[in-house]
């Protein structure tokens, strides 16, 4: 018995130390990226001086270059660049939209942009009649008879009830990714989606749709909400509405391009392989700040911060900046094909995508004996705004890492904002706060700490 | 012990029951303030119709005017005045400072303002040789020789480790509150205050100083962050720099102001009163729309959903603008001088004084026992972002209701962006999210609601 108090004390005493030891090493690492911080000295250059990085346009190969030369510098043991061919869609001139035949308001252009991946009109432009659905029920029951001809306007908006704005656009992106090709199978000439923003504005919000093997495919547009009340609104009285958009876009041949990866080699286990992660590519309509040039300065902090504190890692931690998360994920899917040649285990990925927010939460999808022992870590992070580790979902890079029993995870900042910039020509560098994105750092750096410490 | 089975069983039901309508009253409140929430229209007003509103401004006077009309149209019980004399400080033309003799940079124009309730140094503005302190213990030690006759500059930086950034501020505002009269003990003629801000920025932060009464009053101005960098990094090596600034304000005589009140009577307990409230005046050199524009309407839209939702409370609830938080604290304490006399119970008092950013807690300084009784109620939160209820400080215009026994609660959102905006040109409304704005309304109307319900 006086035994097994004894060594009860000393696992005890061993547990208090190292839980003493970690709220240390946690609050060095917040300090050096509050007071020393280097992502928006680095978001800076991405935004302003590369700006939007499209996959395949050349501000995606400055920013391949501009992260292999800042992880260059930081005397890492190894970065490299991992080929990756992927898709080169062009917006082309800007696009036109107008409402023709108004008995209220005469003919008014409207806020528009192309989605992502789709075809364009041409310079004669889409007209027709158009029609509102909410959703693809709603479609369907009309049939070809009503929709025949027509443009469709998929006008479900995005549910405010939800704290989660995330989930409000779960709720209601299909209309986006899927609108067209739904809209083809009843004949329809073209197609008009309410921008899937949690805001009443006017800025088109852009992003990707992908079509249906088998069906024709559409020239598709994002309407900004405010047109959208509007465009409704004038269809409740006048459904003789006649509508035209013109649009220039198109895809071109795939293009080589780059996942660019920095890596720490573990001291204790290093075939066991920590991922963080975010992506280079952006939309082309602003600087791609948020979405996810956060995600990738913040990555490279991790990094940054560990060789500028000494910490040694005892797994081996990677930065990937995976290339083309936005319309086709080629990167990502490039990265676990590779991972799952190379031998090495990989434990854990977190991707920092929900835009450089102050922070709520790790989201974490693994099993459950991993996320208990990750949630016994909650009280390191309380003191820095993060109130939970959770299960939930996590970024679409790392989605591909799966298969490989890697565990999935998730920096999850204030959702409230996001959808306010999200894909438009105001996800712009002023719109992120340094604190906000440097407490992002902050997070992700501990939670890389005590996974490299402890495993999983 | 059946019996007592059976009285547990009907106790836990009562409970549980209570419980989910509580649940789906606050998920009503929420649905109400993100669907149909005029915080964002009424701060729009206060922010661009009306602008900022500095106590004894003709904008102070339309502020007092445009709350009460609002609230006339909710349908209260009563919408009244409290007659308050407030200070009447003026800022004049704008300030002027300039280093004059930089051997390095030569002459060189910085950005400040004049401290609120400061004396003005006249046209010919003070000049002299200028000395950096970082506490008022450096300033001691060096005492009146060092001291006479020059322009003191204290530059000690908030400290950016901390999460809260209201840590930060209170670490470092001793500078702006008290520098002037510390200065005055050593014989200095001017004090130039490091602004009171986590970034580093161009813009001067004003705010209040407090003049001891037995001493000279020296002008005093706050210096952007970025000048007074420029300025210490100048002194290191050109001890001999002479500055110079001129500022054009005054205090003129009081003037007659408002407290503005909107009241729901409570139904079964109308003597137990619970205050929501913000402060009307602001200072002059942006919108006021974080402080504390946003703390107004989120406060008058309690009222307002209660009303829209139907829920008559309890208890009797009023929504208080207070007037002259900024420079004097006249409408705090003329509210619980009349509290004192009028013989209801002031149970409760909630101030939201922290900007309309997105949640995070309740703070609550009142006895152990009524704070347990609050912490029961954070699952009810928890799905809308407040993570903790929890002791700590509250608004100062609610300050002056400790001695009463009151509950002093306050609205704590994100602290990350505070300090950008605070108390400078860009406190304006295009700072101000909408969805934060909101979720703050909601917060404050669940909490009211049960207060109003279970009492303390």
């Amino acid at each position: 018995m006086r035994f097994l108090l004894t060594a009860l004390a000393f696992l005890f005493s061993v547990s208090t130390h190292a839980q003493q030891k970690d709220e240390e090493v946690i609050k060095k690492i917040y300090n050096e990226a509050l007071t020393n911080g280097k992502t928006y000295d680095w978001l800076h250059y991405m935004s302003k001086r590369i700006g939007a990085r499209l996959s395949g346009s050349p501000e995606a190969a400055a920013a391949v270059e501009f992260t292999r030369q800042v992880m260059d510098t930081l005397g890492l043991d190894r970065v490299y660049l991992q080929e990756v061919m992927v898709p080169h869609w062009i917006r082309g001139n800007k696009e036109f939209a107008t409402i023709l035949n108004s008995k209220r308001i005469g003919s008014r252009q409207v806020n528009v942009c192309a989605l992502g991946n789709s075809v364009g009109t041409g310079p004669a432009g889409v007209s027709g009649g158009i029609i509102e659905v909410k959703s693809f029920e709603e479609l369907a029951k009309l049939g070809k008879k009503a929709v025949s001809g027509k443009i469709v306007f998929f006008n479900r908006p995005l549910d405010n009830t939800h704290f989660d704005t995330f989930e409000a656009y779960s709720g209601a992106v299909n209309q986006r990714g899927s609108g067209a090709s739904e809209a083809a199978k009843y004949g329809a000439v073209g197609v008009v989606v309410r921008s899937m923003t949690t805001a009443l504005d006017d800025a088109p919000h852009t992003g990707s749709l992908r079509y249906a093997a088998d069906l024709p495919q559409l020239p598709a547009v994002a309407i900004s909400t405010k047109d959208a009340e509007l465009l409704s609104s004038l269809l409740k009285n006048e459904a003789d509405l006649q509508f035209h958009f013109q649009t220039n876009c198109k895809m071109l041949p795939d293009v080589l391009s780059y996942n660019v990866v920095g890596e720490i080699k573990g001291s204790q286990f290093p075939e066991e392989v920590i991922n963080v992660g975010g992506h280079l590519d952006s939309w082309d309509l602003g600087e791609g700040a948020h979405d996810d040039g956060a995600g990738c300065v913040q990555s490279i902090e991790v990094l940054r911060i560990m060789k500028t504190l000494g910490i040694k890692p005892k797994r081996t931690i990677r930065a990937v900046m995976f290339m083309n998360e936005e319309n086709g994920l080629r990167g990502g899917t490039k990265y676990a094909q590779l991972a799952a040649k190379e031998g090495n285990k990989h434990i854990a990925a977190i991707e920092s995508d929900r835009g450089g927010f102050t922070p709520r939460e790790f989201s974490v999808d693994t099993t459950p004996e991993k996320l208990a022992k990750m949630a016994a870590w909650k009280p390191l992070f309380k003191p820095y705004g993060i109130s939970d580790i959770l299960a939930g979902g996590s970024g679409a890079d790392i989605g591909p890492l799966k298969p490989l029993g890697t565990a999935l995870m998730e920096y999850v900042p204030d959702p409230q904002r996001y959808f306010d910039v999200h894909h438009t020509a105001e996800d712009t560098f002023e719109k992120v706060n340094k604190r906000e994105l440097e407490l992002g750092a902050g997070a992700m750096t501990a939670l890389v700490y005590l996974l490299s410490e402890y495993g999983l």
